[in-house]
This record gives structure tokens, C-alpha cells and sequence, in this order.
């Protein structure tokens, strides 16, 4: 079935590598990783060290281990992780940090992912003896559920702040990261300033095959090296994947403006829609989030028909509601891809409606 | 440093992909592994639950995931598993099944990483509620520390017969299984008949860069998927590191028989020289563990100096003893290798002679 | 301070033991318990076997450990169990299930912390790798932060079948159930019918100094030993604590219907003051929960001038809101000491309105 | 069967409370213990951290509470505690810190329960990433399976000097500290001192019924009230039976001197019994382990017939041997007790041998 998907907005995570991305890696000078041995795993940790202006990094072979592990140095059984109720952990880790650790986390009801200071504020856990206590703030950027809306340099400041004069750390997942960065024109590096540990993922937008890099001070580092080994991310010629990392930092960044481009045109297309309920305003880096309940089509039902019928895939959240559709843009879209699945919706739509009224 | 290694007896683990691998590896058809849309990680599965002769398998990155994730299908916290003294997972993973779940590892002592079913008898717990209740039996086949012995065909029928009758599970860490299969010419499906679940890892012997195989019934590996995700082992694109382990089984398995050849030439060779002990006759494989306590050197000089003065690297193991050092042969190691290795192995083993008598 | 509280309404675990319970104990015939040896541990035991309709009930030292030991054996680690928002180990068990076992919680909005069987059905992950799996409901009999509300015993059958069709356990928290069953008059077990597990309170309301007692079929019982043993609840001569609660069994059930009529008559009477709110109509056992906002004093400073000027205790719930204060009636209360104490509060609660306007 | 136990040498677990101790409990003035509000359990604490010369001490309703408090205080998953091959929590506590914290335990082979500076200095677990963390040692004093031996005051300096100097905190589990402490004449505190946290027994010797105290530093115990909460081990009017560990601290130390005594006395006459092995010197304190192979009896054999024939009951300790017998004295048992227990003792060994001779 998954053969006849010709334009796959389900996901950046889909992106497979381009040729030249591809030789790069055939031609990786590799060693062993665990021994701290291959020259192209140390290169690319050192690149992600720099841009985000952290001490060191750490390659691990993805996101959620990303995640793992610093939850893991940062917390301990009993403690407690405030994040946005729509973040990723709390959906697709499989219970991540609480499985694994006895972590705790609090959901936090922000606006499209972004909560506030004030928000925080209320949900630190004073010292009492009978609960857990707030020992860490998880943000992410962009927030995914929240329509890859980017958290603002100033509420990241406020909210770190916040975190940081009542003794907690702070986390960014920053799967999209380099999204916000071509989006705002805010360096990197001015995002990671208020956070104790963050991480970039290299296989969403930026194209690579496999792997997040995690950054932080050194002896933040030295204690995720002993969860990349424990979760059993250590590798060993580790450098043919990292230099997807390398190749994509060094030419996949800017081209994210494209992107972005083609899921502003997705969303000004599908606002023109009937029964499609999306702001293309809020849309402001490669993910577009819409409702089609007014078609009369059930989010599944949608979903399956673009797929059948036209071969374009779009992912469907049912958590966020029974008709919400997320598309999400990449490297392998191009702005023609949007126009013929515009013109894939219109019909599903169209025929939707016809439907509805016979 | 690493730089001045020519010949790098170290572990099999250092082995690099060879060009016609890496070609291999840039050609292989990707997809969403996490969507199981990877036809070339799908392919490799396949290859190896039918190699084992399971009903399914499972990549992941690395073979201690393998055991993570398979020990956590097995066990709850407060139950426990019974290994050998020497196994890898009590040395080498971070205190992994306990530190993550709360598995208790009860080590039994065998004869060269290999026990017997009378050590598993008395070993069991008995249900009282006072003590954790035995799960699991795991051995490593071969036995690495046990100097790459290979567990017999027998052996392992009455302790899995034994855990078995007395409703625990079996597992193999098959980190080098198939040098077992090559070395005695029983087939790994034969192996592998008696286990719930077992492991090949594509990363030793075999050459590839990353990667092991988890296989066992489809309803262990459904499992096993839930603990991949979270672990953080669910990759993307993975089928450019997984074509590499399918290049491995298809060109890298008979090859090993050099390995063992080479192994035993070099035990054959440091059993001459004076103050090297170790007995030939226990090569079975491609390990070889030696001691040079009588030369005068411990076992980290006598490390350091083959490395500094002739780039040979052999590894230091302090827990099996001052002076114990391991070699293990591999795919990137040749005939003439162990002949330099042995010479410069004696030129460092009489001077520290003519010095102690000096 | 303490001894300046004459009226204590903080909660009905306040109450002391009477002088008639403390001869009972100071009777007891003891054994050594974790050899089961113990003749009052054993006879308390199957009293409430008998009184829940049980076949086994093991006496623990606290309801904390009733619900931490049932919680263990339902689940492991990444198991989810559906709980209402107010639910007591959510606010006062230190992150219980989550610390020691890595079990998730997932709140859900109930009424009065009552919830639907309609709720459960949407609450419930499907069994997605990507999600922790639900294995359990919770419910808490009285509902405590509901206001004592009692759970119907029509709720209560069709949440749990709702459970039981999914493949759920589930266990009542029944530190209140006797409220339930004075006020209802629904024999107990009838309540217990639907539960895997359940546990009675000695310390609430029954009056007795310490302990619970959790019931369920005899393998759960034996299960949950193991936690008793493992969380430190193994006591030895512990039939000195059981007697008090044979005592209470026996002498002090009935009674609680007078704990009901006072504080029926403590909310008639706050009903009628100013700034007070509160619906005596809701109020079906022993909790009193009134809000004092309109008075313009917060709970805290309320609270503190009932006992610094009267020496009438209340609790201060700041987690359901700014000014929410709960009252509970116990066998250390009589109809006089709400007459006094709502006298103290006109009085606080008139000089703060004065206050306000002048 | 166990009422016909006239002389139950099993543990000084079994004893039963006066009725001296039973009235003094009958007249606790008590109080909400969770509030801090019991004057009995205050005062108790008060005293234990006196005779201790700790800040400050912790009411908990037992002996293993009072361990898996101190270890998830001291420790975190993936570190690891330093303990004896026979010490307690290795044996009898559920596989507690692992189960409960994922914290591991290495077992140091130590000459009847007591190990050297030497050894932990050989155990330490340098800080590998590979490895778990050394962060505790534990040890038992008296050592229980160790023949109720003494750990000399030099030899626990030594051993904590260790420890401390590698940034690894000291516990000690002194369930019968106040027995080495009569033994010895060196006062409860200067065993103390080395320790960062130590617990007394008060079920044990002390003959109360339930319970053991904790103590440390003020941010150690404030600490150890959160594990107190979550363990389930808060408890409501707990002075009722914390007096009566006070009436045995001021009422039953001294005694011991009798158990010593009669453990010698129990001792010197075993030694004199065909087959049966004991080294008087050996005794120390309350505790006497003795071997009975040779009189052709199994240990449970030997202990059932004790049983059965005589009402003396003993314990059997199949994990140190197949006939090895442990008697225990305290304050049940008299002076002709033991001698009725040895007359019964020579019966059963004297027929044993006819019989293996016949």
C-alpha cells in the first residue's frame, strides 16, 4: 500500500537521504564509537556543540533517546517534569521518562504548545513531603501538536527564569529547532541560551537518516554518555550515519525556508476549502494543522480516501480531535507536490460535501 | 594516538565496513522504519528470523538494546535472571536490566563463562516472599570472557530444559553466535531452538558498522517494539545501516573461519614466548586470552607498550586479573598481522625479562 | 500551638483511640506476623475478608501501603491507571505508584471526583506501541475532595464493566467505604463486588490508631505480601494495632451515622453565614468542603484565625482553590463542638466582612 | 501446631510484650503522627537520636523500612551498595533497593558477616561509564548470619574511612546494635559515629512489638520522611506502639546481658552433643548457629522433630547449609529453657546417631 504514496506530508520524518547525501556517508571516515574513536561522529558532535553554544554534545540514534537521557540526568525517581500537555513525550515516548525512571510529569495547558512564567509559576510543587517535586521544565520547539508554532526568544527567557530561580533545570526538545531558526532568524544559539541541555534531531527536516544530538555542559555530557551506553545507544562505526548529520547541517538548513513556503501555500490553499477549517496566520514553520468535521468525513475516513484515492498521505490525530489532520512539509515536497494535493483535497472534499447535502 | 594503530586486536568490535559494504549500504532502499516502511530493515528481519528460526526479529542499534529490551519483556522489577559470572550485561551495560527495571542478575559461577543445569538448580529461587523470583536464564554464546568458548549444543539443552520445567524463560546473547555456528558447524537455528529469545549482533565478527538483531515469537517482539520505542531505539531511515548487517550475513559468515585460524595461530605463537601463558588448545574461536604476570609487566604496561612501540593493540581486562589481556581476531586483520603482532609481542616480553633479571 | 486546638475538624485521622479500645489492645494475644503468627492479625484479616466478600485481606500499617502494594501487583512499569483528578495518591502519596513502580496515572475530570463509565471508555489507550497501556481504575470510596460524595453503586458496576470488557483490573481505595455503607445502606460487600481489590481505612473514621486492611482472591493476597515485605509493612507483634481494629469493627460503625448528621448540621449552619458557600445538600457522610472567599480572607488566613482564636481546626485546600476549607466530623466530635465551632466561624467570618466594607 | 512451642529459640522476633510495656502503651497520650503531632512518637524520636548522637530520627513500623528508606535516600537507579554476602536486605527484604530503586548490590565475602577496609577498597567501582556507581556502603551489626559477631569499632572506622574518602556515604543496619553494644561496653554512639545514617530494632531484642527508628542528619531524615510517606509507612496515632519502644529502651537494654549469657550457655552445651558442631568462643552475643550433619539429620529434619517432640523451635538456614540450625535468645526465653531446650537438643541427636548407626 505504501508504494502508491506519491506525496507524503505525513511527516518530516519521512525524508529519505538525497544522493550526495548518500555518498557522503559512503565515503565517512568511521572508528569505534564507543571508544570515542570515530573522527566523523566526534566531527558532527562538535558542529552541534558550536551552533548551539554548549560545551559538548552527544550523537545517540534518536530524539526520544535524546530525551531519555537527559530526563534521566536531570531527574530521579520521584521528581517531576513540567511540559505542555500536547508534548511529545507524554504521546509517543511509551511513557518515556516515567517507565524508565519513576519520573513524574505534569501537563501544563499552554496556547498551541507555548505555556507561560505564570503558568509555571503555578505549577511548581513547593517542597511538601507528600508530593513529587518539579525538578525540570521540557519544552518544545517548535511545538508539533501545537501547529509548529514557535516558542517567542522573550517566553523562553520568562519561563526559564522562572524554572531556574526555583532550583530547576531546563530542557529543550529541539526536534525542529533549526525550523524556528530559519522562521525567526534567531540564531540557534540565542534559543539555547536559557537551557541547561537541548537537542537537535536530525531526521525530521534536515533530512538525515537516523540520529539526535544532544548538547550541553561537559559534565552534563559526561553523565548522558552513561545513559547512551545503558539504553544501549552506544555504537560502533557510528560515523556513516552521523555524516547524514554532517551533510545536512551543511546543506539542508537555509532550504527549510522552502518549506515553510510550501505549508503556508498548503494552508492558504486549504482555508479556500469548504468544510476545511485552518488559519494559514498560524502557520508559521512546515506544519499546518486543519479540521475537516465540517466536510462530514471522520479524520480516519479523510486520512484513508487521500491515500486511496490520490496517494497523498497526511497523518490524522485523533487525541486532538475526531477530524484533525496534520500535513507536514519537507525536502522531499515541492510547491508543485502542494498544488496537486490541494487539488487531491478539493475533490475528497467536494465529494465529501455532495455527499453530506444528497 | 588511535592514529599510530596498525594492527588492532582490540575487540572485533573495530572493525570498519569494507568499500563493496559501504556501496551496499549507499544503494539500500529506506523508509519509515518506525512505521515498519523500511524494505531494507523489514528485509534483514526477515533474514534472521529465519537464520534463528523465530517467528520474528527486530533491529536495533545496538546488542545491548537487544538485551535491554528483551530482559525487560522477560522480567518485572523484583524478579530475576541468572548469568554467568563473567557476562557481558554484569560488566559492561551500566548495571542495564537493574538500573532500569529493577531486575536483580543473580551470577553463577561457570567454567569459562559456561555453567551447567545442576548450577541452575541450585541457583533457583524457590517463591518465598522474601527473595525475588528467578525469571530468566541468559547466556552469551560465545562466552567472551570465558575466552570466546563456545557453549555446547548439549549443555544448553538441559539448562534451558531446566529454566524451562521450572517456568523460566531462556535467552541468548548471541553477540557472536555465528562464530560458534562457523567454528563447530552446527547451525544457529540448532542453537537457537531452545531460547524464548536471542540476539545476533551485526557489529562484531560480521563487519557492519551498527546494529543487532532481537529474535523470539511474533508476540515477544510485538512486545519487544514497545521497548525499542522507548528505549529510544526506533530510528527513521534505518535501512542504510541495516542493508550493511544484510551485505554481513550474505558475504561475512564463512569468512570468520580466518578468524578462528588466526586466533589459534597467535595462542599458538604467544605460547612460545617466556612469560606468556595461555593454553592453545582453549582457542576455540576468535579470542584469545592471555597472561603475562611472569614477564614482570601488568597487564596495562604490557598493553601500553605494544601500542606505543609497535602499534599493536591488545585490550586489558583488570577484572579477570592484573596481567590478563584479551586479542581478538577479525575481518581486518590478516595472516601477516598475527605474525607482526607476535613479534612485536616478543620483543616487549623479553626485554621485560632481561629488565626483571637485570 | 497544637494543644489550643479543643474542636478538631482537620480530618478523622485526628481521632484518638477511646480508653474502651485502648484496654482491647492492651489485651491482644500476639504472634510474630510475617510467620503468621499473629491470632488478632489473622482474626482481623478475615473479618474484613468476610465483611468485603472476599477471600483473603492482609493488614498493612497504612492505606498509603494498601494502594502502593495493590498498585504493584496490578501493574508495571509503563501500565497506566485511570484515576478521577482528585484522587488521593495523585495529591498525597508522593508521586506513589509512579516512584516506586513507574506505573503512569491518568487523571480524568469526574464530578465531585465520581467519573463515567462513558469517561473510562475515552480515557483508555488502545494498545499503541507508542503509549503506556491502561491496566487498572482506581476509584476512592468516599470521594474525599469530592466532599464525601458516594460513589453509585450503578456508577460503580458499569465503570468497572467497562474495565473488566477492556481487559482492566480494578481496585476501590475504600479509606471511606463505611461512610458509604452507614449512609447508603449498601451492605459492603456490595460495593466490593465489582473490585479486584479494595481496602478498608482503620484510622479514619473506625478510630483506631493505625493501619489498613486490603482484600482481594487469595492469589492477589499472596502477591501483595510480597509488596507488604518489600515496602516494610512486615510487623511483628502487630495484633497490638489489630486489636484496635476488631475494636472499631465491632464498636464503631454504626456510629459514624452520627459523624454524618453533625456535619449535615455543620453545613445547614455555614449555609447561613456570610461570604460562606456551600450546598448542604451535597454534603452525604462526614466532609464539609466551603468556600470563604466572599468573606475576603484566603483559606490560609481563615484557617489560622479559627484555631488562633478559637481552637477550631480546619483544613486548607489550596489545590481546589484560594479559599476552599474542608471539615470532617469523627467520633472526637459531638453535635455541641459544631455548635461551638460554627459559632467561632460566624464570628471570624462577620469582623472579616466588617473589615471588607469598612 | 505452634501453640505447643513452650521454648521458641526461632528469633528475637517472637518476643511478646510484657504487660509492664502493655500498660505503658495502654496509656500513650498519642496524636496525627503524619503532623508531627504524636508527643510519643516525638519523644521516642528525640531519645533514639540521644543515644545515637544523631540531629535527629524517624518512627517507622519496621526494620526493612528503615533500610529502603536509607538507600533511596542515599542512592539513585544504577548505583550500588557495598554490603556483606549475608547481610539482611540481601536475604529477606524482597530484593528491596533493587526492586523499589533499581539500585544494585554487590556482595563482599566477609569473615562471618564483617568485611575489611581491604575489600571494599577492592570493590569500589571506579567511575566507568560502563559501570554502576559505588555511592554506599552497608553493613550489620550484629552480623546476623554471621553469628550475631561484633563488628569492631576499628574495623567500622576503617571500612567508613574508606568509603568517605571515595565520596561513598555509611549505613549501618543496627537491628541489633544495643546487643554489641552490652557485649562490648562501647556506647551506641561511638559505633555511631562513622555512620551517615543507622537504625535500632525495637521488635528484636527490645521486645516492643512493631517498629524501628531511624536516625541522621536533619536534611538526612527530612528526607527519609518523604520515602516514609511514599513507602506507606506514615502512620496516625503510632505513639500507642512508639511507647512501647520507649518503656524498652529504658526498661530492656541491660537484660540482653542475660541472652548473651544463655546463647553461651545454649552453646557450651551443644558443643558437648555427638554430631552436633559449635564454637562456643564464637558466641558474642544473643546468637548461636550450629551445624547437626554429622548427626545424619538434615536441618529441617532436625528442626521439625525439635519441634514436634519437644516444642522447641529453632531455625534452619538452608542457604549456609544443609544442617545448619540457628537459636537465637531473648527476653522469652530463661535460663532453664535452654536447659530443657539442650536435654531436648540431646535426644534428638543422640537417637539420630542410633539410628544411623542401626
Amino acid at each position: 500500500m505504501t508504494d502508491s504514496i506519491t506525496i507524503d506530508l505525513y511527516s518530516d520524518t519521512v525524508t529519505k537521504p538525497t544522493l550526495a547525501m548518500r555518498r557522503y556517508m559512503c565515503d565517512a571516515e568511521v572508528g569505534d564509537e564507543q571508544l570515542g574513536e570515530d573522527p566523523t561522529v566526534n566531527r558532527l558532535q562538535e558542529m552541534v556543540a558550536e551552533l548551539l553554544g554548549k560545551e559538548a554534545a552527544l550523537f545517540l540514534p534518536s530524539g526520544t533517546m535524546c530525551n531519555q537521557a537527559a530526563y534521566a540526568v536531570h531527574c530521579q525517581p520521584g521528581d517531576e517534569i513540567i511540559m505542555d500537555r500536547t508534548a511529545h513525550p507524554l504521546h509517543f515516548e511509551g511513557g518515556g521518562p516515567t517507565t524508565l525512571r519513576g519520573i513524574l510529569v505534569q501537563p501544563v495547558d499552554g496556547d498551541h504548545g507555548i505555556f507561560t512564567a505564570e503558568q509555571v509559576r503555578e505549577a511548581l510543587h513547593t517542597r511538601s513531603r507528600y508530593q513529587p517535586r518539579s525538578k525540570l521544565i521540557s519544552i518544545e520547539q517548535t511545538a508539533n501538536l501545537g501547529g509548529g508554532r514557535c516558542w517567542p526568544l522573550e517566553t523562553i527567557r520568562e519561563v526559564c527564569d522562572v524554572a531556574h530561580s526555583n532550583g530547576l533545570a531546563t530542557h529543550m526538545d529541539g526536534a525542529r529547532l533549526l525550523n524556528a531558526v530559519v522562521a525567526t532568524g534567531i540564531p540557534a544559539r540565542e534559543y539555547a541560551r536559557s537551557f541547561d541541555s537541548l537537542w537537535l534531531d536530525l531526521s525530521k527536516g534536515l533530512g538525515a537518516p537516523v540520529g539526535g544530538v544532544l548538547a550541553g555542559s561537559e559534565s552534563f555530557i559526561r553523565e548522558a554518555w552513561r545513559y547512551k551506553q545503558l539504553l544501549g545507544g552506544s555504537m560502533r562505526q557510528a560515523g556513516i550515519i552521523a555524516a547524514a548529520g554532517i551533510y545536512a547541517l551543511e546543506h539542508h538548513v537555509e532550504r527549510m525556508a522552502e518549506d515553510h513556503e510550501n505549508a503556508k501555500l498548503l494552508a492558504q490553499g486549504l482555508a479556500q476549502l469548504p468544510g476545511v477549517r485552518v488559519n494559514p496566520n498560524e502557520v508559521e514553520t512546515n506544519i499546518v494543522i486543519f479540521d475537516v468535521a465540517e466536510t462530514g468525513l471522520s479524520g480516519e475516513q479523510f486520512a484513508r480516501q487521500m491515500i486511496r484515492e490520490h496517494g497523498v498521505r497526511f497523518s490524522q490525530f485523533s487525541l486532538m480531535g475526531p477530524a484533525i489532520i496534520r500535513g507536514i512539509t519537507h525536502l522531499g515536497i515541492t510547491r508543485e507536490d502542494i498544488t496537486t494535493a490541494l487539488r487531491a483535497t478539493e475533490q475528497i472534499v467536494r465529494s465529501a460535501s455532495l455527499q453530506a447535502v444528497g
